[in-house]
């Protein structure tokens, strides 16, 4: 099944974030037990070249081709989209979705007309024009789209986006969500898993998939047990900077265990 | 204090190894509290381009700027070393090392003339250009050069090689050197220890310093007991792997403990 | 003579479209007897950067310099267009233009005040300042502007489109004039060919040139027969696509008249 | 003192702008006593990707971190500035300002909510996450912000512009606002002058400093007559050009010299 | 089946040359009914960087992972091969072979000790690692070596070359052998003919496959007919050079039709 | 008349030098009244892909295409130099020649079978294919060869080297041959001055020209008086270097005529 299908199933899923722009690293996530690889175009320094071939990498990691490609746009902007979507990706994720029309722009702009206003060119997702009238098909029926609730606006009108015909779920950025709410940081607190729960009912009552984003164990099973559809477990800079961080105690209790320095 | 003169005093220093192309894991590298960061030239894509901008992103990151920069290169050749020179590199690292001749075309390569046959550019490494007369004052003591024992031939040699002067210390790469002695990934072995242990008497018995890579505690732990001076504690893409891993368990075990799927 | 000049005297003009990223494919194009190169900025990964190769890769093939450079924007924005122009390219190709106001915004992208917002700049247009005081003023009068007939709005616009000064041109993309217009691919289809006509119309009433894309030597005909002024006949990747899918024909005719597999 | 802090302190400054691509120009550029480094991402060809190798390369280059890092955005834009910044910028400086309520939105996208609507992310800006906590207390504090004046709308709204709240700045950029007055080029006549005077007294009667891009040897001299506080003494491939030219008339000279050709 | 099996199996192969860099042209080859996808590493501007991309590009565009990928070395040279293999190459083809000994060092250079020279790496071979030792124990043997014979040299010493344990086939280059033999271009003289024969010959004569480029029809039936048992049927560059000039033709007809210029 | 005619008839020459990477340097570089532009492939970080597009850059800055661009090697090595002429290059210039058997090499890597062993390969030399039989018909006698002599051997054997049929002309590099001669950077010397007339008299001898690199006025003087027939006479990077640090004294100046600091 591919994980548009498993996301709009509202299977547990769980996927990596790739902020890094070696596409090695997302050839590598693609070949583990993720559902979903997601790569960055915001807060990166990805430009679409890049982007492509990332989303490139992650076919070539996933044997079985069902390991989904999520790009993380930089804006919610129709031209963008349509590039993005060149790239043969499984789906977006669009940031700081504010209503209603914000998220219908950006579900009309991964649709061909009728439906939406996505143009029609050749590209990596069309298999370069060769598997063009398959491709055109099915396309508007099978890029997920994904709007972030981080903002206020966002926040207050989550029920109305939700409902959003063709918009296939909701993601919550801790961060900047918790700071839109004025409560930086204070994932924990009691006001923001409220706002959090707010956002997980506006979700399920319309039957779509609710994301977040988590960065430790204690985290991942906070929002498992909110009930969190589709968790990214954990972002590629920060594997690396806990890794290394970690190499080096581990260096230094061998090195006092030794009777070191 | 530098970290060639914390090598040459034969410190215990710790490093981390960056095989991966995205000059931001060479930064974030020598922001934590490494004595050095390896950039690999011999395994990874790196081109001399790449490999440029992750020195400058070591001394980027490096408030101090005394975070150490290594090249490991893709060969042991004059053409290669003076180019990496080029880049304001600390220190070179040449892989199969196979004799003393070959340690000594190292030292050479790294040196310019009478020393040896480094030729003169405007580089990175010279401030291009502007710190023309100091730099050529002092490069020829201010870069470091450390053999790879990692060859049949190599290890035959090693105290020949370790006596080389100029040659600032030897690497044990454990991977190669247990597959040239025949015990491929058998590191753990007598025979592998009792190799491990010559190559370090090589060195220490010329006062020089002998490195290697370790990826786990055990290990870490392993080689700092054997007496080396300088560990690789892990290496970036392997950070990942770890960490992207460890982050689908995390993920399941949140699932199972919540009555998962 | 120029290409501009051609184009504003609606000469019968060839081109070739390049949606690759090789600055190779560009500047072999220009040195075939084409009399401009379409540099696809909108179903292409191509960045700014990559752009600018390609346009100067089209001088370079070039000899007599007299073959044009288009780029086609990613959209119809003020800031895209004055970034392309500093490329030294020929002209712009604006997709999805829907209204007069919209060409009007193309136009006025592209010329410096008091006709336009263009942006006064260093860039390779201007032989990196050098040819500055000529190329400012010249600039507003040599740069072509192509609007792309290819939504409903601007279909039913068309008219008023052609008439804005400044406007040099029209283009129609069959794909996604087709799909507009609900009869996506049905581009032989009397429907189809009667919306082309309307175009063809609009754009001759005003003595203004029709360009058109097409892939096959039927598809060439009818474009010209219809009147099209200039032909984009064809495409990099799909000449590869055809170019290597009857090599392998052509490998298994040679086989089978040898006795094959 | 850190370039932002003496910026809002009025001292004068002198600065250089990068227009081409390559990192080593802004290395040594921040090598050398230039109080800022201006890295143009309007008229030139450079991506994010590029953009951020520079901002690196001014850290890199500025031994003691006090050499200000100043990205020239391509446009006014949120989403650009979100990313700009996270690149570890000190500054930013928007095209075409026209209005109070432009340099509003140019202050609010480079400020954390409330104060602004920037999105919050790992980037080199945070020390990739590491430094996240003392970032984005100071962040909203330590950012520059300098408003381009070279629109006639931005001339006549200058002293509301100059006004608004967290601006930290003006610049005139002598082309274009030549340009949009209509006197291009004519930055030495009495009518350019005079309108130089305005934005001048503008900023400096809310306090804040004026720049201006100067370059030769009597313009400097005249910007800083006027009393400009930041003056960018010239541009990267004017140097080379300037360079190239003298050494050709040198190399002409010494063979006339000679008796040459 | 693998390719390389299929190679060893002397069975009738097809596959395509890629001389420019965009991996979308790979990626496109990949997909089509090729067998094989070769990576022009010596006439081309192709770094490692670049190689790597392509490399991953046929793996992406082959769903079944049945095409093969193959590197054309710029020379034969063991350090240039143990990079390239790790990019999961599944053969390398090396110019100028000129003696068996030459052949030797080829093949030893893609494996690992004792069998050869190559040294362990984490690359995307291994799946970065992840496949180590599955990866290990099968690479010795699974790495397709061909020898190009286009030397004087090569030619007199064929039948040793082809004899060399573990080099799976030879490939003839009819430009450069044909120059070699100084009878350039005269591909269809008996002379040529004849010294194809005696490539073809010892080849065979140790059941080994023969390899070589044809550009047209007729000439991939002299060479099927000739006995080749693989041919690379074209190059994206020239298949460009073809669709884009026979382009301007249909143009041209189609206005001579239309009673045009 | 071309660069290579005109070099080989000894008329007095002048060129740039470009180390720094972004082509826009090659290309306005090549615009102004150089006779020649030398792309740096040893002290710079250019990869073959860099280079190729500098030449491309040459070519497209040159109106007239009488601008010889030169790349200077980072060896004197046959599998680069069949690279570098891919890419169209009038000319190549290969470091630390210390024989007559190296400049032979050097030579013969420049030409086809039989008079040397470059390899045939469709590139932008040969019009990607287009321009093949010319190309070969000329290539032979077409492409400069320039030999550094910057070695205690090369300098003793420079008689010999200057006498090899086909080698064009010698280049003495000053920072390289005085450190080679123990008496580095005393250029002004009478040591170093009688050792520029031994390399000036061995390449006039057999009429030969002789190329060096100035920095200054002073410089460029002394090597014109001296007899070179091919002067490089600045660096790129030096050029903003000088103009930087100038732009600086030109701002401080002005300060203090104002009533500075
Ligand atoms: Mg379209
Ligand atoms: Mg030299
Ligand atoms: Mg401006
Ligand atoms: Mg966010
Ligand atoms: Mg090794
Ligand atoms: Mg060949």
């Amino acid at each position: 099944m591919t994980f548009v299908s498993k996301l709009r199933n509202r299977e547990s899923l769980v996927g990596t974030w790739v902020a890094l722009s070696d596409p090695a690293i997302a050839e590598l996530s693609a070949s583990l037990a993720f559902d979903a690889v997601v790569i960055d175009g915001e807060h990166s320094t990805n430009s679409l070249e890049t982007i492509t071939e990332m989303v490139r990498a992650v076919d070539a990691g996933s044997a079985d081709r069902e390991v989904g490609s999520i790009v993380r746009l930089s804006e919610n902007d129709a031209t963008e989209i349509k590039r993005v979507l060149d790239s043969g990706v499984s789906g977006v994720m669009a940031p700081m979705i504010d209503s209603a029309d914000d998220a219908r722009e950006l579900v009309e702009a991964t649709r061909y007309p009728p439906d939406g206003v996505r143009g029609v060119g050749y590209g990596r997702g069309t298999g370069y024009g060769e598997a063009f009238p398959e491709y055109l098909e099915h396309a508007n029926d099978e890029i997920a789209t994904i709007a972030q609730i981080e903002t206020e606006a966002g926040f207050e009108n989550v029920e109305e986006i939700a409902a959003v015909d063709g918009l296939d779920g909701l993601f919550v950025g801790p961060a900047d969500l918790s700071a839109a709410l004025d409560m930086f940081g204070e994932t924990e607190s009691d006001g923001f898993l409220a706002a959090v729960d707010r956002v997980l009912e506006a979700g399920h009552a319309v039957d779509k998939p609710v994301a977040t984003l988590a960065f430790e164990e204690a985290e991942i099973e906070r929002w498992v047990d909110c009930g969190f559809d589709f968790v990214l477990a954990g972002v590629d800079i920060d594997y690396i900077q806990a890794g290394a961080t970690q190499a080096i105690t581990m260096f230094e209790d061998a090195l006092d265990g030794h009777g070191g320095v």
